[in-house]
């Protein structure tokens, strides 16, 4: 494994990601057969290359000629993805090997994960993987997908959304779920695959293929333990220097480890030594699932700040104070602001305003004077971010549609789209505003916004990148997790 | 103030939550203007009783008689709200005593939170309602909620849910915010109020007022200080001992502290002071406002587990790993299972099955088998209570709805609806069968679903009360607050 060298694999890579033409091994009409339902995964999503459906007793499979052998196809293939039982795979390999097929994905499973008659089986194709100078994809494999190539080679019926994070996953089920959640929250996704039992290809050859792909912004990786080589954290760190690599980690806890070694078979780690390891390593490390992806989407979106200084801007003081408490249990300084950050606010604002940071707006419902007020707080020297709350506030219009709020008080349908209308506007400046801050300044802000904004919204803010966060602890682990990136690559770049 | 009987206070309050009437001082037709938005919250909202808008220059507001002074009303008022400017209230308060109001709610801020013109105002006001016997909501209230009142008497526009949560917050921000989410979240408010500065009535009143309401299941506290006198931690047990009492301390940390003294005027008490308290008053203390909500939804209406023991069924070994390590991350324990369990499963299972707890249905996709395995997890005597992972699962019927799948399988409309509905009805049997387990077997099943369900399932689920969450980590949480309060109630039990 270790005689190919880095280029070999790299182009078996771009066969994987970007193939002109793939061969099903197993495709079938049945679509409650594995075989059936990626065939139409890959149809439906319209894969922009070929598709050779293989299989020995059918000569058409869902409307499309298939043939029985992989040799028998007349074309060339680029990747040849195999969901046939067990025993059949290292048959079809010699098969794929024949046919000149370099890159082999196997979903099936039965191998290593299933105890020693499947160990001996994986043994077999990793030897003629070896011995072709094929590389494997799995086995035990959930499939992968590809956004330029719109190839959905997944078990699961679905349509992730086109985005800048690459993602390899060592279980499928939490690889395949990101994506839905990814699409959810309007993150999309650039490649994934999951990496099954890893035989042949290993995480941190995707982690490297990612690397060095300038359209992939941030690595996603969900580990339970690092297989193969041992240069995982070598070629991670070298990763990290140039995008952010966001790791979880399954199997943390002794209990979690055993659960992890009767799925995949495999024998991970002790904690801590991930944990120094990563760290060392320059890797993010999310703790809950909802931090994994929380921070894969805003890591690679926002400037570095230069420091842990978070500067808070709320429309309500309890909600400075549970930032503020936040901020300081995710060991982020909350720093006191300049004199004539104070006063500066002091022409804006009433009176009985905090006179601090957090910067309590109270109830001063102008939107252009929370614009006014963050770029004040902003433009201070000892603020490195800022978390803004409140800052696309949303009047209660469907409240105001309601018959018996416009009986009471004589207003009527069309003033309440006015004060929409004008609304909307107000919060796209602010939008266009914060933005054109973040970029002038170069200091993140990230959002809060409780409630769920308006579809019209929701796409603008989309459209602009701007991840908002339904609860501050979100928001400021996401800066904490920025803060901690940035202090990285300070580091690196002061070497 | 401690020479008023709780009876009096009691009845004070059942006049602040049950009003056959309440006067509006400030009332105004100007919805910019807090007594016009308050005023058209209470009308839009259908209060159950009358109102009586004061004002001294309209004689009509919103449409209804206004009044000069609430002196001037020629019937009885139970409740009086005060919105006007603070140097009026004393006056105001004064008029309320000879109209023989004893209960006034006074939204108006700038009293003790904004400095020493303000706390004497504070000091006036506090000194009249003691001489007075008047029971004093506030100042700087946000105001008040009561669903059995349909009375909504809050300065932020909104239609809350109607439940079975009692809610007092010394943040009004954060209780309207509360309300907000419990909205979206399906979960429903039986009483709330903003305490405001606690010039009289504090946290502890309304949280000994909600213990003795037998259809208040669950009590919310956000707490930034204890006010007024030193027995909050043994009212609190009291109720506690009773129902659960879910807390949110804001200021935990020195900086948050700070914050919190600058936007309340506050002095809050030393963090491990408040942690040990809370432990031995048996308090549900949320780390995060995502917990303070979800523990509130779910800690009333789940059996109590008789131990610290989780069994976790998935249909994803990478699932099972991180539910595993949040378990234990959280103190709670991932048992061994009866070797009869074992077996038992086994004879349901592929060979490959997990054989062990968490239990992993790896790809069986049939929802009746889901259950029986639950089933018999829950049965396990080792088991206390079960995290359960992809119970719901749902087919990806918008996938199957799309015009390329069919043209690409030939799978029609019909079809697809048909399989939808099979599903549902599955679904459905899985959802009652685990509600009568939890009912017989009395142990709590937490669930996971990380999709959204579809608009009718989830009007299902809110309907039988089961709460789903998108997370594991959230679900082990809401777990471990559980089994948390179930020692308690243990405990007590015990003594």
């Amino acid at each position: 494994m270790t005689l190919i060298p880095w280029e070999t694999t790299r182009s078996c890579m771009d066969r994987l990601f970007a193939p002109k033409s793939i061969a099903l091994i197993g495709a079938t009409n049945k679509l409650n057969k594995w075989g059936g339902m990626i065939l139409a995964n890959v149809l439906t999503n319209r894969f922009d290359g070929r598709v050779f459906p293989v299989n020995p007793t059918s000569s058409e499979v869902l409307g499309l000629r298939a043939y029985s052998k992989v040799t028998d196809i007349p074309d060339p293939v680029d990747l040849a993805c195999i969901v046939t039982p067990a025993p059949t795979v290292s048959g079809l390999m010699e098969d794929c090997c024949r046919k000149g097929i370099r890159t082999v994905l196997v979903i099936t499973s039965d191998f290593s994960e299933s105890g020693p008659e499947g160990r001996r089986r994986e043994e077999e194709i990793k030897k003629i993987a070896g011995e072709r100078g094929i590389h494997l994809v799995g086995p035990n494999s959930m499939g992968i997908y590809s956004a330029p190539s719109s190839l959905v080679c997944i078990m699961s019926m679905m349509e992730p959304l086109k985005g800048e994070i690459s993602f390899v996953s060592q279980s499928g089920n939490i690889g395949v779920q990101m994506l839905a959640w990814g699409k959810r929250l309007k993150t999309g996704f650039r490649h994934f695959v999951s990496s099954g039992n890893e035989a042949d290809l290993t995480a941190q050859d995707y982690i490297r293929y990612f690397g060095e792909d300038p359209d992939c912004r941030t690595v996603m990786v969900y580990l339970e333990s690092i297989k193969g080589r041992a240069d995982f954290l070598e070629v991670a760190a070298e990763v990290a220097r140039k995008k952010p690599v966001v790791v979880f980690k399954g199997g943390k806890t002794p209990a979690g480890l055993k659960a992890a070694a009767s799925h995949s078979g495999a024998l991970a780690g002790k904690r801590d030594m991930y944990d120094a390891g990563f760290r060392q390593a320059g890797l993010i490390q999310a703790r809950t699932t909802e931090a994994f992806i929380d921070c894969a989407r805003s890591l690679s979106r926002l400037p570095l700040p230069r420091g842990d200084r978070v500067g808070i801007i709320t429309r309500g003081g309890g909600w400075g104070v549970i930032t503020t408490d936040a901020c300081e249990e995710m060991g982020l300084k909350v720093p006191d602001l300049e004199a004539h950050t104070i006063e500066a606010l002091d022409r804006l604002l009433p009176p009985y305003w905090s006179h601090g940071n957090p910067i309590d707006l109270v109830a001063v419902p102008e939107i252009s004077i929370y614009l006014n007020c963050l770029e004040i707080l902003m433009r201070d020297p000892n603020v490195d971010g800022v978390i803004a709350l409140g800052a696309f506030l949303e009047r209660a219009t469907s409240f105001m549609r309601k018959p018996a709020f416009q009986q009471a008080t004589g207003i009527d349908q069309p003033t309440v789209q006015e004060w929409e209308e004008r609304e909307r506007g107000a919060k796209e400046s602010v939008l266009y505003g914060m933005l054109s801050l973040m970029k002038d300044l170069n200091k993140p802000v990230v959002t809060v916004m409780g409630r769920e904004p308006s579809p019209k919204f929701d796409a603008l803010l989309r459209k602009e990148g701007l991840s908002l966060y339904p609860t501050p602890e979100r928001a400021v682990r996401v800066m904490a997790r920025l803060m901690e990136y940035a202090g990285y690559r300070r580091r690196w770049e002061g070497e």
